[in-house]
């Protein structure tokens, strides 16, 4: 016989439609919220509330804010000549936390994956090439991956034709990181466009 | 600057209080619910509002249900001479998966642990002893840990003058478990309870 009631059952396959939580976490999950910690589950109910009131897509940069345009896009200390386009706002946060850039940014939230039905359209390029045209240079931070790769080579044929600067940050071995336990592919990469010192 | 807006960041908060979700996971799976999938969040939503509402302890075995009475201690098939004393519900669906035992069950929601604040009245101990009034035999299935061992204990003190029979289920090695990597404890366990054969 289940040990969990229709309800319970009904918010643990709620909770397994989140990514990485599997049977076992969303059931541990359940009763933590449901035996230990009812005002966790009352503050999780309310903040999903509040979020999918107030969140919406920034209509410059796509970043999700919660008014229309941003804080990045709205701050006038931001250098508008340069335009950094990310995967995510997870990637936006790691370049902000570096203080390497004082541009702006486009956040594609995805990349191209033809698998996943995800086109240039899906990830609101159209608009990109819009919000670049008053930037001198464009910075791409997208991850090496394959997917990455397509998405990068796709924004390249299509400021082909403009007279933007296009440029990609550089891959190598990172600071503190050991040849010796580095992959071929970023070792290989680092050797090719090694430079002068 | 943060990426993430208020009402993001309070959901990225609320989620962190569940188990295991730390501030890198809180951070994805707040972005997965506003960007990728809304439907998901407000399901999420509706489901805890709905087993908050729902969910009580059963007032007999103190499984979560949905009725004061759960469906275990409601069904005439189980066998009401025996009452099995689990930590959690889970531990009690890997008992029912398992097909060996017909009676009831009660369920203290955790285990004794001062560290914590938890003891015999927090788990309801003395609930315990009321519901098993009726019953013949007490089979502890409690988890062989200090925590464990330790309500075990106390629990075998409070029955002392009773006339149940307590038994608690066999530790051992498990099987399809390899001698090699067994932990000292467990083998320990298995050679000083070795039984004829």
């Amino acid at each position: 016989m289940s040990a969990f009631s229709p309800s319970t059952l009904q918010l643990i396959k709620a909770l397994q439609a989140m990514p990485g939580i599997g049977r076992k976490s969303a059931q541990r999950l359940a009763l933590h919220l449901l035996d230990k910690d009812r005002s966790a589950a009352v503050n999780i109910q309310n903040s999903i509330s509040q979020a999918l009131e107030n969140v919406v897509y920034c209509k410059q940069c796509q970043l999700l804010w919660d008014e229309d345009i941003c804080h990045i896009c709205t701050n006038p200390k931001r250098d508008n000549g340069q335009l950094c386009v990310v995967e995510s706002p997870l990637d936006m946060i790691a370049i902000e936390e570096s203080m390497a850039y004082k541009g702006r940014y486009f956040v594609l939230n995805g990349k191209i994956s033809p698998l996943d039905g995800i086109g240039p359209t899906e990830l609101k390029l159209p608009l990109l090439k819009e919000v670049a045209a008053t930037t001198k240079e464009l910075v791409l931070a997208i991850n090496p991956t394959v997917e990455g790769d397509a998405t990068a080579h796709f924004i390249l044929e299509m400021f082909k034709n403009t007279d933007h600067k296009i440029t990609r940050i550089a891959y190598g071995v990172p600071f503190g990181g050991e040849l010796e336990y580095l992959d071929q592919q970023t070792l290989f990469h680092a050797f090719t466009t090694r430079s002068d010192i």
